[in-house]
């Protein structure tokens, strides 16, 4: 047995095997019983070193967070985690690496109740490659479609952390301890809004995660939707820390920037009442950025009223998607 | 929209919609239904230059033999194949390449019934990935567990040939133009053994699929059956193109060299009339090898009947399988 193959073996004897897991990791492939009445939710996303971490992240990072950048889809369309393979390409076994990003990987795996039923690792510049599979009542998942003209915005979360967090990096900006803290955990341990997408279940008319950047995936509602999206900057929900730093930044990481993994979501207007009761009992926050107009594309309004000219600064997707 | 989000839309205008997908391509995950009475199959392989496929390997072979790989897999499990999502990490946007492995992959994906649904491609090191979701009835999946002392070895199809084709390239045989083209036909167009599978469920004790070569994945069914198995190397089917290289490549490419993707599978001895009428109706040979027996590991049998030392040569799992 080479040494691929016994790293294959170190996943398989932490794997759990409960959940659905008829046949786990150690066979051709795995087999899991679909509950009735049930649809399979289906994603997938890979990272790769110096594109979607910065080499010296954390092993442990980037094992928990390969895993939750996916739940946070399933998060989106409402479903519930069950199962994930994982790939991984390695330059080289490395013992210490390999304890650190596995540890990092269960730990989000158990914290979100999703179980690795199989996974291939190979020799390769190192990119990690994880697929989720996901439950969903049928005929209720949450799309990028659904919204109606009238329909309020929401997000949760604050935004642009993460974004703050690659500024810092880069030496754009010098924050205190307390706020790198802040800005690195939201960079490297994204919380995927699950419990959020499922209660969104029935009421949200679209969901998306933000990703991209909130201009961008609220963008994609909109056209998904065939409609234009209206919001208002100086509502923008902004941590504390990155309101320490934006006299500096201004507001273009919070609009812009990726890696926030909050959602963002339509809802009839009529259900707005619903909807704050039932975020009481949510661990994040909840904000009503805007409404769903006909047209087309993302117009965000400034502190004057004003529609804001973003230039073509920011996200690749940005140019694009800003009508 | 950046380039290798156009790219994800140029896959999306590619796939089909039907069998079961309720949400495809587009949204943050795919929906698919799975129909009452079936279990889930999950499977994932990568593909990585120079270590799975030569630097040369034209573009759309990568993207049959990627998606192939996993439904071998498939096969081996007994299952039908149903969705399948795509990773794709690459170092540039080259229109022609992209243009041929998804001709490739398509042409796979139409051929073997699977249905893209989801994908995630990113600039970086070229890395194919795959994960391949099949169908299989309740509780009936093959496994490499089942087999049981006495129970008779069988093999799909000729074996060696992709390893024939590496030692062509590697200059270390000098085959004719037919053979050449069996050879490289084997190495980047296999055959998953979709049917063959399918028909086994029910019948078969125990199955694998032949990646890593013949020893190494017999002994995996060995392993995990808590048995030995004993074949006879003159009984090994070998394509004609292969018998003309005997002399010089002996049998250790049939033996040991993987990528061959024939089923490999164990059948209780009473059924071995039922098991040749249903093999009629297969477009591949079908060859009993050995038996399985009390014991552990792999025994080759040579001309003499007598076990064959294989020595330390070949695959890296070699070693450890052969008893």
């Amino acid at each position: 047995m080479n040494e691929f193959a016994l790293i294959d073996r170190y996943f398989e004897s932490r794997a759990r095997r409960d959940g659905g897991v008829v046949i786990g990791i150690g066979d051709d492939a795995a087999v899991c019983t679909v509950p009735p009445g049930q649809e399979l939710v289906v994603t997938t996303d890979i990272l790769v070193e110096n594109i979607h971490f910065p080499a010296a992240t954390p092993a442990a990072d980037i094992g928990y967070k390969a895993l939750v950048v996916n739940l946070s889809d399933l998060a989106a369309m409402g479903s519930t985690p069950a199962w994930f393979t994982l790939t991984l390409s390695l330059p080289e076994v490395n013992e210490s690496w390999l304890e650190a990003f596995s540890t990092g990987l269960f730990e989000a795996a158990h914290r979100f109740g999703i179980r690795l039923v199989g996974g291939d690792t190979v020799r390769g510049p190192l990119v990690v490659g994880v697929q989720a599979l996901g439950l969903v009542p049928e005929g209720r998942a949450l799309t990028r479609a659904g919204a109606r003209a009238g329909d309020l915005i929401y997000v949760t979360g604050n935004l642009g952390d993460a974004a703050m967090a690659l500024d810092m990096l880069n030496g754009a900006i010098l924050p205190g301890p307390s706020e790198q803290t802040v800005f690195m955990t939201r960079l490297n341990r994204p919380v995927p809004r699950l419990r959020q997408g499922q209660e969104l279940l029935g009421m949200a008319s679209a969901a998306i995660d933000v990703s991209d950047g909130l201009v961008a995936d609220l963008g994609h509602i909109a056209a998904r939707s065939g409609l234009g999206a209206i919001i208002e900057r100086e509502r923008i929900p902004l941590s504390d820390a990155y309101r320490t730093h934006l006299g500096e930044s201004g507001w273009l990481p919070a609009l812009t920037g990726g890696d926030d993994y909050e959602l963002c979501f339509t809802l009839p207007a009529g259900r707005a009442d619903e909807l704050r009761w039932i975020a009481r009992g949510w661990d994040c926050a909840l904000t009503q950025l805007g409404t769903m107009c006909v047209g087309s594309g993302v117009t965000v309004l400034g502190q004057d009223g004003k529609p804001l000219s973003l230039g073509a600064g920011g996200h690749d997707h940005f140019s694009a998607q800003v009508s």
